[in-house]
């Protein structure tokens, strides 16, 4: 057999680079000239080649401009519907459905019960554009010179002054910038363990914990979590004496998902059941600002500094794009500048320095005050719905912050066999086995609130149906 | 004993935010009202801590404004020089020193042959700024619609293009966007080996590397690099065949201490190496596009698609503290998305696409031929200033791209011993030691080249006069 000729090659190459999408359909690809340096071949070989990318009607030449990827015609795009939501609940994976989750957040045609996300239209985006805009007009601001892997330091001192104001005294030198609070919660597990070890969370719990334990190595030990007050402390304590557990994460106000708010005496025994076995808590107070009570809620980390490390970030009420989260860590910040700066050297500058502008400028407590009350109402706006709409037998845990809302469907109705349904007809829920290692809870189902409209309102109508005629075959 | 009033035990935590910097001298405290509803104290127990605390010095109250952090009279700032370098090298461990670098370079008044930084001047600023204040104008990029945890699309669009432009073909789906090259190496390790595995790496090679193995749990396998081509192959095969390596890091081009190439036909041979034994390569190739010869030096990636992870970024040529770099991963890309989404949850949104518009508004390529020979001519000077002020014995290990120059010193000079008084000088330098986990190379430095100027000549002789110093001592 004869040798495939180089034309002929690079040609192959140029089309993979094509399907692929490097070069998209209607894109100019590199001149004649550019491609025969590029390759290593002469122009002869690249006019051979793009040639036979027109024969093959991948490109097509315009005159006085090159060659451009020709756009081919295709049978008009039928939605493929089964292949949206995964037909066997067994095969699927914490992470794929997790990532699934992600991804129905991206489409603006499903329903957005789905993923936490809180609603684009409560972000203080003009706002944060003038700012940037500013800071562009500035210059400058692309240079290193503050990239120091704690943070900007202006950030720091406000998050501290915030956190006073708040009624919990942190300092800027314990505060380490992070990209959100995924990657606070990460950094505080891995300073305070090592792959292996046994760390204790909610369940159900975060799913997002979930895949951070995965991803570092790290086993969990589930504590049951109620919906109402949170963690149950006689099982935490029941679990500490018998395991060798190397730290706990917890969300002490308005948890993901049950919405539950620990109460003040129970931080105070929270803490000394920690404190007196030197078990860290890592303490996720991500949702800590959308109370609708009258008054923030504590946190634990004020009961002790050293022992806990406090996570947060502005994602869900500035920015999720922008990635900036914080950790106050006490006695450890030095051990989590450490791992910051080994694993991603420092958070980026520009978004930093926007939020930081952002925290000075005032306004920020008009704006929790505004998305406060919204998510109040929106949150309201949705337990009575699903008190309207879904079949009896179903019950509800009404938080009192955050826009999450854990629903216990009714008897025999599986939350996995209902997300397939739901993605079917477009609507994204979080069926309750994500919240778990050992994928408890599959007769719960977490809603988010965050988006509350008329169209919302239908959508979660149907998913009431949906649920009644699962619970009556469940009955049959 | 008399336990200690309320309103003495506020002021006291108060002087504590004070001092801890989260109220700075001249800003202003809370007002009396929002100090006594974040403490839950009445109006006036705040009233009589904020008494206490000017008897104390340490508040003032201005009529009608309320009361400010009163500044403190200091003495003058003594520069405690001793206080710079470590003076006993053996209690320095490599995360210090290397933090100790990372701070070096950000006070302008130390010469900078310390730390790899780019010199800020040769970075496209202006153009960046122009383009966040369009990206600004145009609004709505504070959402998260695009938080992908692989990156924005256009971004890895336009890094496969570029990739082909330069002979190695990469596809957009095959790219993850990460914080940096620093990023993209770990979870590179992540995605391959678990704790306690065992890493090949270049000696001497990249410290950031060690601290990103340490963070890990990962141990290290110190395989030889020289001056010139870089890692032995040789060496590699021997370590492989008696030692359970889980995967190989290396810089193929202009390697960071050394500024190593590797020859074209060393790279097949490295590829063929791993291959045949499936031991991935992570391979750092952050220094590639700044070559001083004619054409750009191809990368091991291009000879084996699947088991060689391509890890680079931006951040020596377009911006640092973006944190923008990208791994290629071939058929490790789902796990590394899997990491990346689990540790960090994605890039931030706005960096990623300001360099995509950077990239694709043309002027890049003038931009990187620009500043390759402003580092050749810099890498020139510098080796030329060596060469007329070090003293015999002295010799370089000239690079041929990027701007990092690996020196020996003369027999009996020890690097730390240098370090150390270079810093009471306010010169930055990076040890040799600092490049090898078992502290070889401590007869070697690196001099960053990238900024050249009257001063840093000066600096460099000055230097040169160290070296012969302690030459002279040792030869006593």
């Amino acid at each position: 057999m004869d040798p495939i000729p180089l034309y002929e090659q690079f040609a192959d190459e140029l089309e993979a680079q094509i399907l692929a999408g490097t070069f998209p359909e209607g894109s100019r690809l590199p001149s004649l000239r550019e491609a025969a340096t590029s390759r290593g071949v002469s122009m002869s070989t690249a006019i051979q080649a793009f040639r036979l990318l027109e024969d093959r009607g991948l490109a097509e030449a315009r005159p006085q401009s090159g060659y451009y990827v020709k756009r081919r015609h295709k049978a008009p795009k039928i939605v493929v519907e089964a292949d949206i939501g995964p037909v066997d609940p067994m095969t699927v994976s914490i992470d794929e459905l997790s990532m699934s989750l992600f991804r129905d957040k991206l489409d603006p045609g499903f329903a957005p019960f789905g993923a936490a996300s809180p609603d684009p239209a409560l972000l203080p985006i003009e706002k944060l554009d003038r700012i940037v805009a500013s800071i562009a007009r500035e210059g400058g601001f692309a240079q290193d010179s503050s990239l120091w892997p704690e943070g900007l330091e202006e950030l720091r001192r406000s998050i501290a002054q915030r956190a006073f104001a708040s009624g919990f005294p942190i300092t800027p030198d314990e505060i380490v910038i992070t990209a959100g609070c995924t990657e606070a919660m990460s950094l505080c597990l891995l300073a305070t363990c090592r792959a292996g070890d046994l760390v204790a969370i909610e369940s159900p719990g975060y799913f997002g914990l979930l895949l951070i334990l995965e991803a570092l190595g790290l086993h969990a030990l589930e504590i049951p979590a109620l919906p109402g007050t949170g963690l149950s402390l006689d099982a935490l304590e029941f679990a500490l004496d018998n395991h060798p557990v190397k730290a706990l994460v917890a969300m002490t106000n308005f948890s993901n998902p049950l919405g539950a708010l620990m109460p003040e005496e129970s931080k105070d025994r929270l803490a000394s059941i920690l404190g007196s076995r030197g078990i860290p808590l890592i303490e996720n107070d991500i949702y800590g600002e959308l109370y609708f009570g009258e008054k923030r809620p504590s946190v634990a980390k004020s009961r002790d500094d050293e022992n806990i490390m406090l996570c947060s970030s502005f994602s869900k009420d500035i920015s999720p794009g922008y990635r900036i989260g914080w950790v106050a860590a006490g006695s450890r910040t030095k051990e989590i500048v450490k791992r910051k700066m080994a694993l991603t050297s420092g958070a980026s500058v520009l978004p930093q320095l926007a939020i930081a502008r952002y925290l000075e400028s005032g306004g920020y407590d008009a704006h929790l005050r505004a998305i406060r009350r919204a998510y109040a109402r929106r949150v309201q706006g949705m337990v009575e719905a699903i008190e309207a709409s879904f079949p009896e037998g179903t019950s509800i845990a009404e938080p009192e912050g955050g826009y999450l809302i854990w629903v216990r469907l009714p008897r025999g109705v599986d939350s996995m066999e209902l997300y397939a349904e739901a993605a079917r007809a477009r609507i994204a829920i979080a069926p309750g086995t994500l919240f778990s290692p050992s994928r408890k809870h599959k007769d719960y189902i977490r809603l988010n609130a965050s988006v509350w409209s008329q169209k919302t309102e239908k959508d979660l109508v149907r998913l009431g149906t949906m649920v009644e005629r699962l619970a009556g075959k469940a009955r049959r």
